[in-house]
């Protein structure tokens, strides 16, 4: 992704957060909607920025950029200003800012590392979450341009397979650097409280890899007790930790299986069928 | 409205201007989003209130309170907490907070002065306006509830007809009172820079008035010259000076055509003929 785009527009986050990071990540040249909400305020009528975010945001011409992807890596905290700026760049001549496209269909592409509607937090019911905005975006895109213009638009993170296989990546660099083992883990359990995101993508996972991706649904979060999922895991549990307990019983009772097979029945056991799990907990996953 | 609800929800202005404007149209118990988030921070995970919101921001019970209806009076100034406790209100058992509807179909009533998608402002291009924030309010309502919830919205201000017959009887109050005319203006002039308001809403009620409505568009705000308009205003002019023009001239076509009429030709003039048009600007509208 660094090395395939020169300038990236990043939403979300607080503050400068979000560019730090992805200048992290090796993007060369960052913008944030602070850099162009510095450059005229009028971009966004009703959001002032701060005096620490005005010194923050960098001066630039934005005649002379050229705008190549943009990431919506982290929640926004303006949602009308960024969807403003967004459809700006959407709506513009290979994301010039200023200009206007007269097909609308030649904007840069938009990354979303959040798809979720709806998530788990500290109120009684779900709130709003970045899948909320990325529809929102894209039905004012469509009202907009009349339904003529067309969005380059991109998930990252789950329930996107390439996400679980990054997980994996890293599982097996931490396996080989902190214990020496090399090779993925035989089993992965996949913990989850969302079925749209974390078991749809364990279940995909699970249909394309070598080993077993395990995917298990708690009852604490976003999954409401009693609804049926729109993705099934393969056991539902009350909490983290009743899923960890899960994992280390069937972990346990299949190497009872293997070492009664061994001893009783005297068959010997094959090579790499050896149990080596891995738990993964939801909270775990970098999904970048 | 102030006699038919007891407790309202205003969304919308800057601090508690919408409050006092509420309870200045006589509405006994006005509740803001400030209120809420005091009541529950939890409620918006990324909106703190300031010390002053903190300070403004009424302390109250909402297990006690039935909100009978919402009025969306301003532009929202955070999109994302506004569109969360909307859907809360409209989500709960007849209004009351916290609680969740079988049924999803019992919410109060929900109003929205400002329904244009895009308007005119300091910006080269249009900004999203109130019009927007309602499609993505009634969008996530209908994801969230899978489509079977049922929300009660309604508009009013342009191009509600009975918006125009508001500012219809505000001028006849005004020439009766400033000037000792009676009776309305015989033609009104309705000077608009947004087809899908100003021109569809004075089309609208010349279709029902007997006094006659006519739409000038100018190109100087949200309808862009060379496109063609969704409602066809009588007649499109450059500037609202040019509109003001356009009428004037109209008008004294009308009495040379009249005059002639009568001194020439030996026609009289019949009763209630006599040209005596006002010319409405946009903004001059009072639309609440």
């Amino acid at each position: 992704m660094a090395n395939k785009y020169n300038t990236v527009l990043v939403i979300g986050g607080e503050g400068e957060k979000c560019r730090l990071v992805a200048e992290g990540y090796g993007f060369k040249d960052v913008v944030t909607p602070g850099d162009i909400i510095k450059h005229n305020a009028a971009t966004t009528p009703f959001r002032k920025l701060t005096p620490e975010e005005l010194a923050n945001s960098r001066e630039r011409n934005f005649d002379d950029v050229v705008i190549d992807a943009v990431f919506v890596f982290a929640d926004s905290r303006d949602w009308a200003g960024d969807i403003q700026i967004m459809l700006d760049v959407a709506m513009s001549q290979q994301g010039r800012l200023g200009t206007r496209s007269e097909t609308f269909d030649e904007g840069p592409p938009f990354y979303f590392s959040h798809n979720d509607v709806v998530w788990s937090a500290a109120h009684e019911h779900v709130r709003l979450g970045m899948g909320a905005l990325r529809r929102m975006f894209e039905i004012t895109f469509r009202d907009l341009t009349d339904g003529k213009g067309k969005l380059h638009t991109h998930a990252f993170g789950k329930p996107q397979v390439s996400t679980f296989e990054f997980a994996e990546r890293l599982m097996q660099s931490w396996r080989s650097t902190e214990h020496g083992i090399s090779g993925p883990p035989q089993t992965v359990y996949f913990v989850g409280d969302t079925p749209e995101s974390d078991i749809q993508g364990t279940n995909a996972i699970n249909q394309v890899a070598d080993n077993d991706w395990y995917s298990i649904l708690v009852k604490t979060g976003v999954y409401q007790d009693g609804t049926e999922p729109a993705h099934k895991p393969r056991v539902t549990v009350n909490t983290v930790l009743d899923a960890v307990h899960h994992g280390i019983q069937r972990e346990m009772r299949k190497k009872v299986v293997s070492s009664l097979k061994r001893n009783v029945l005297g068959q010997s056991e094959c090579a790499g069928t050896e149990t080596n799990p891995a738990i993964v907990d939801d909270d775990m996953l970098v999904s970048v």
